[in-house]
């Protein structure tokens, strides 16, 4: 697992200073795109290039079952896991839509589905049939944790093959918010109250009973919540290790990472907790309607692209802020600046 | 100007709950998927389609002056009206970069501007030589207001004729921020003080500046203000008359409007207070960075879909949010139900 902590790749200042430079030339007042502003400079310099780009876009979604959903903290069965995983690989899941609307290269690898599955489109690296119940026994074992954080290493090798503009990583897994909602505990340190919601759609008894299976699993474990990777391993899953491994990988790579959202988010935590540097190459894409989301994108700092009240993982949310990122770059590379347009700027006019 | 009260379109009541039952059976959480289920809901029922579309987007960019720009109310000169209407017909502005990206007709038409504008590609239906100054006279007379309204009307027909599934107006005007919150303040009944903004880049000084010059012109035309109309023609202006026109007759078309932002959201106003149909028909796509902007929303009822703190105008917001209700569209048309994946779906299973 030393790799984890390996330099991330360089930002470049002087893309970024370009970019800056010519965002203040465009053809509007100065700062009048907000946000589409800072995300085509940004990527300019993650990018290294003048005319930042989001086209070419790889989404690995990372499929697993958790041991933990036996004790009723999902309001779908956990057979889900493995019928979405189908579902994703005929092409009727959203995510599956979205990635076609795109035109994004999509691939779904199974990291530890319970019954494994059978399919020419799957990539298959496993971990184990589902985690363990992290109420009894931590989540997995350290040989576990490294093939799936290897997993994550392995897409976004391959998004580095295709010279990928964006990585996307998304998850499937029935209790997988249970998971995640114990990191958030974990590593931002809050309590089981404050952090858990609904997932798939828990009432308010559901809700208070999985914020309670959460507290076992923080008790049980107490004496690791320390550290990121020992928090990731008591208390995570293999999808969300897959996706820690990933973004590590791809900020070591130089490739721009849209993060999407609950379950994502936890990963991010864990990366940015183990490697600090790896948070500037992170974009928000959602909001996500789970309470515990907002604690993280404070942490992190970075405040998400959308809020359209979704929760439904995958990397769909990941998936829908590629259009916008499409249009700052577009509007970066193609507007007229002031002096080709003979168009009077701010500066030179103002009274 | 009687057209104005004319009736709606009928929204289908047959096909909106088609198309939430259609949500409710596709392989996702129920409501996982926030506001794109309620977009493509909405879409359905007033398109009246089994499956809602955004692919033909037709945008009207309405360009005009005002007179109050001589108060100094802009942190750019009056000229820049008639250089951005050139830039839109070049292809530069951010408008135009963005109706590229959509595939979207891009028309744009003078309604106004103080100097005509040579150009084949622009429709010219000008009220006037830009408003008089508003804090002197009415901005305009109800001729001129009838010819901009009818511009509206117009744009709206061609909308129609070329089967768009979505309209977009947008506006150009320097100064017209100040028009604009004087019709919020009129219609809303709120001081100029709390939604007077920083238009295209005014600093505090500026601000209040503008904000006084706001109350002059509330104050000299105060026994005409109970009308929206009447409001529209004493503080208002052409592009925003004729983006009034344009949402009244879409919605009696039956053409889904997306509203840009702040400037837009005062024509909206006018609409739908003139004729409170019309707000079914809006989509609102963007949270201005304008500080009066979210009154007007609360007022409508409908949040925005976007919040990029962008503050530019020419219709961007709106053209931002097309791509997210192609995906609302691809995901409520393309994605499987229950049934076709073999999921099983909460209602069947939950324990």
């Amino acid at each position: 697992m030393d790799w984890l902590n390996d330099p991330c790749a360089n930002v470049s200042e002087r893309y970024r200073d370009l970019a800056l430079q010519r965002q203040q030339q465009l053809t509007k007042p100065s700062g009048a795109l907000g946000r589409l502003e800072t995300l085509a400079v940004q990527l300019a310099a993650l990018q290294g290039r003048e005319a930042p780009r989001a086209d070419n876009i790889h989404i690995s979604i990372f499929a697993a079952d958790h041991g933990v959903a036996e004790e009723g903290v999902s309001a779908f069965p956990q057979a889900v896991t493995g019928q979405m995983v189908h579902n994703f690989l005929n092409g009727g899941a959203a995510i599956s839509v979205l990635a076609r609307e795109l035109g994004a290269t999509l691939e779904i690898i199974d990291v530890g589905v319970k019954e494994p599955l059978n399919h020419a489109g799957l990539i298959s690296q496993r971990a184990g049939a589902g985690t363990a119940n992290s109420v009894q026994a931590p989540a997995m074992t350290v040989d576990q944790l490294t093939i799936a954080l290897q997993a994550g290493y392995a897409a976004a090798e391959r998004a580095y093959a295709k010279q990928a503009d964006l990585f996307i990583g998304g998850e499937m897994g029935i209790a997988n918010t249970t998971a995640a909602t114990a990191l958030y505990c974990a590593l931002l340190d809050v309590a089981p109250s404050v952090a858990t919601g609904a997932g798939t759609g828990l009432d308010a008894a559901g809700i208070a009973h999985k914020a309670g299976v959460i507290q076992r699993m923080l008790d049980l474990h107490r004496n690791n919540l320390t550290s990121p990777l020992e928090a990731l391993r008591c208390v995570g899953g293999f999808e969300i290790a897959a996706l820690t491994g990933a973004y590590c990988r791809a900020a070591q790579l130089g490739i721009p990472i849209v993060v999407d959202g609950f379950i994502s988010t936890a990963a991010a935590l864990v990366a940015v907790q183990q490697q600090p540097d790896v948070r500037q190459w992170l974009l928000l894409s959602h909001a996500s309607a789970e309470p515990g989301h907002v604690l993280a994108t404070d942490f992190l700092g970075v405040q998400p692209l959308l809020d359209l009240q979704m929760r439904l993982g995958e990397g769909s949310g990941a998936a829908l802020a590629v259009p916008l990122l499409r249009m700052a770059c577009a509007l970066h590379n193609n507007m007229a600046t002031f002096a080709e347009a003979a168009v009077a700027g701010e500066a030179v006019t103002r009274q």
